[in-house]
């Protein structure tokens, strides 16, 4: 049975994972490979911290060149995170042919391009499905199996940490700050949260779906985001109220063209009213789902556990095993990714926020006096936005001179609403910045 | 660009689908593939009536021979149901060396282990993404991206004309009969239903999925299954009171081997208990959807619909796809499928029914009399079974000397169940069949 040596770099908490796949369960991933694959080398710059897996001999080393210059090392897990140094060490593992398997994915959705040219350069591969939804197959699903499809749309909950706060302040009816802090306890957000609770890492996830289901090349600091912060624990009680969840949701929807002109593509991250009806809006704790719409296939949803060692673990040596029988390479070189070069004609163009359509839930927080109300519906007339639902109570501050009106509109525009909330946000019976937030499902 | 000819046999619902697809959407599909993929003859016993796909002219006949004896035909879609003559024009394909695309569940669950070998001996592939679970892409997940785990369980809805029918019936408080009669009128049961709605056909799909997850050959008819006319208007109203949902549930779950032992296999189609927390207790109408543990990955589900054109036309092209660009091949290689003298030394072996263990509710229709629960709960504490909780109710029947007694037991096996049943069903005060079904989540 033929040897196939693979090198890792990065022994964290999904490092360690994969580690202890590769290396406790050989036989199981022999009898998928038809091959020997043989864990021989993990690069980390702390390499005395014990970690939970039994490890040979000699196998740990603080220098990534020991991986990179051992010519019998085809397969490379590069699994340390960020665009530095990371960027250039994925790029000397191109240059000496090593195949790469990574769940960097703020190093795809920033240097894509750049690593995927490279890696067809020396006619290479670079496996990612651990990048997006950890344990969810969702890489495969849309690059293979819905491969028949014109994608219509993804809605996702992409980041864990978020998921488990918005969660947690519906259940427990609390607000943002202290939910962060009880997360970060329990060791579900990092001490700093930033990139996960601005929906940084959510856009991140989102560029690189939109890549291989839409075929655009953004840049993910271009998708419009709103991070969870926003929330307050109101928000939840009237959403509940109305039939509705509230999750960090990723949308990328396709626009149809009209007559001759181009599909357009609608992005972007925010906090998103989520009908308890769809599988979406049911997704509870640290879980991530996917719902897909395919032309074809109709709606599909996948759901797993979106982080965390053993998850994740799993999608990359999924993603070895797929790299050593051949797979990858195959999707590899038929997606071309992010091939500029390669862009079909009629390919689709990023939709301008404010063109995007939707509904919409509005909390306008008021002086209580008659009037009020007749002033901020003629605001949203005038700028053509029609009312679905109103439920107007009093506000739960102490102020009570104050009451809540929860506006749910009917189909308008991104733009139409951003202008009419200016307008509302600047008039003196409004006491407080009003809350926006989409409705889906 | 090469040109790929695609033959079609079987030209009803789903060759339909795949028609449009293959003819429609060729740019689409020469994209995905890099070649120019070309479908040049269908075949089918009736070629004059009218389907809703423009063709091009001379494609139709109704000599399954003009697929077989061009030899540039590589590719054959073989969309036609059935264990005769079906099975023939499969091998006679195979020994013309066509790889095959099929959809047809019932062929592979009865002669799986002979078409494998044929195609294996002539180097050709067998894709069957189609066969379980229509556009959900159930078999890629198990085969491919869980390849690093070990399967503990599947639980899965798998025939979306019995899930209509228990939809509704929850839905609309009624009973069977009129369900099943309704759904017939809508086009969603066949005017012979016995394969849907006796379990058969959720059967066959379990015994493809237990294949590829588990690695054990199973006849399908081996499987213990009941069939979704036991199940009664009441027993929704109680499901729903105790926060479950009736599903007809293929399970199929790891029972780890103590010590040296192996480990066994217990498979089971039968109206479960679905408790409405989990994601499979909120699947409606003729949706499809499938739960996967797998010791790395946890849970992860995946849902759509499970029929239909185009949907299962979505699964089927994909694997034509990835039949033309090799990774079919790849994949059929590398599990080795239904290959008997691989099966590796400590395989599973499936465990006896009446060893399985499980939650059960019951529902006792019995003499409204005093001491009547103290000899149904007599019978059960003899027999080793714990009652969890119990409901006492007037009966619906008109009959008002009768009190139904629902009873949710604790963990036991179905041999003790199926035994105190055996015993309380010859009580003189039990007045009809005691309903049994499992609880799952």
């Amino acid at each position: 049975m033929e040897t196939i040596k693979v090198g890792l770099i990065g022994f964290g908490t999904i490092g360690t994972g994969v580690a202890r796949l590769l290396l406790e369960q050989a036989k199981r991933i022999s009898l998928k490979t038809g091959k020997n694959v043989k864990l021989v080398k993990i690069a980390d710059t702390d390499v005395t911290r014990p970690r939970n897996v039994k490890l040979p001999k000699g196998i740990l080393t603080t220098d990534y060149h020991d991986i990179l210059n051992d010519p019998e090392i085809s397969v490379v897990v590069q699994l340390i995170g960020g665009t530095g140094i990371e960027r250039e060490i994925m790029l000397e593992m191109l240059a000496a042919g090593k195949n790469i398997v990574t769940a960097n994915k703020a190093l795809l959705a920033t240097c894509g391009e750049e690593i995927f040219n490279a890696a067809r350069k020396k006619g290479c591969s670079v496996a990612f499905e651990a990048a997006v939804g950890g344990g969810i197959p969702i890489i495969a699903a849309i690059s293979e199996s819905l491969a028949a499809n014109e994608i219509q749309s993804i809605h996702a909950i992409l980041n864990g940490t978020c998921n488990f706060i918005l969660s947690n302040m519906e259940e427990n009816g609390s607000d943002y700050a202290p939910t962060l802090a009880e997360a970060q306890r329990l060791g579900f957000a990092e001490a700093n949260p930033a990139m996960d609770v601005e929906g940084s890492d959510t856009a991140q996830k989102l560029a690189i779906l939109s890549h291989i289901a839409f075929g655009v090349r953004v840049n993910w600091k271009n998708i419009p985001k709103v991070g969870i912060e926003t929330v307050s624990g109101v928000d939840f009680r009237y959403a509940k109220l109305l039939g509705y969840s509230i999750k960090l949701l990723a949308t990328a929807r396709r626009i149809k063209g009209k007559r001759s002109e181009h599909d357009k593509l609608e992005l972007s991250v925010s906090p998103t009213l989520v009908s308890r009806k769809s599988p979406l809006g049911e997704v509870k704790g640290a879980f991530n789902a996917v719902s897909v719409m395919g032309d074809a296939v109709g709606h599909s949803f996948y759901y797993g556990l979106g982080a965390g060692e053993m998850p994740t673990a799993s999608a990359v040596v999924a993603d070895v095993i797929d790299t050593i029988v051949g797979r990858t390479k195959i999707t590899f070189q038929t997606l071309d990714l992010f091939d500029q070069e390669k862009l079909p004609a009629d390919g689709i163009a990023l939709a301008a926020p404010e063109d995007t359509t939707g509904r919409y839930y509005l909390r306008v927080t008021v002086e209580d006096r008659a009037g009020v109300m007749a002033e901020i519906a003629d605001v949203l007339g005038k700028a053509g936005i029609s009312i679905a639902s109103l439920i107007q109570e009093d506000s739960a501050e102490q102020n009570a001179k104050r009451v809540s009106l929860i506006i749910m509109t009917h189909e308008t525009t991104e733009g139409a609403v951003s202008n009419a909330i200016a307008q509302i946000n600047k008039m003196k019976c409004v006491k407080t910045r009003t809350m926006k937030m989409r409705i889906y499902g």
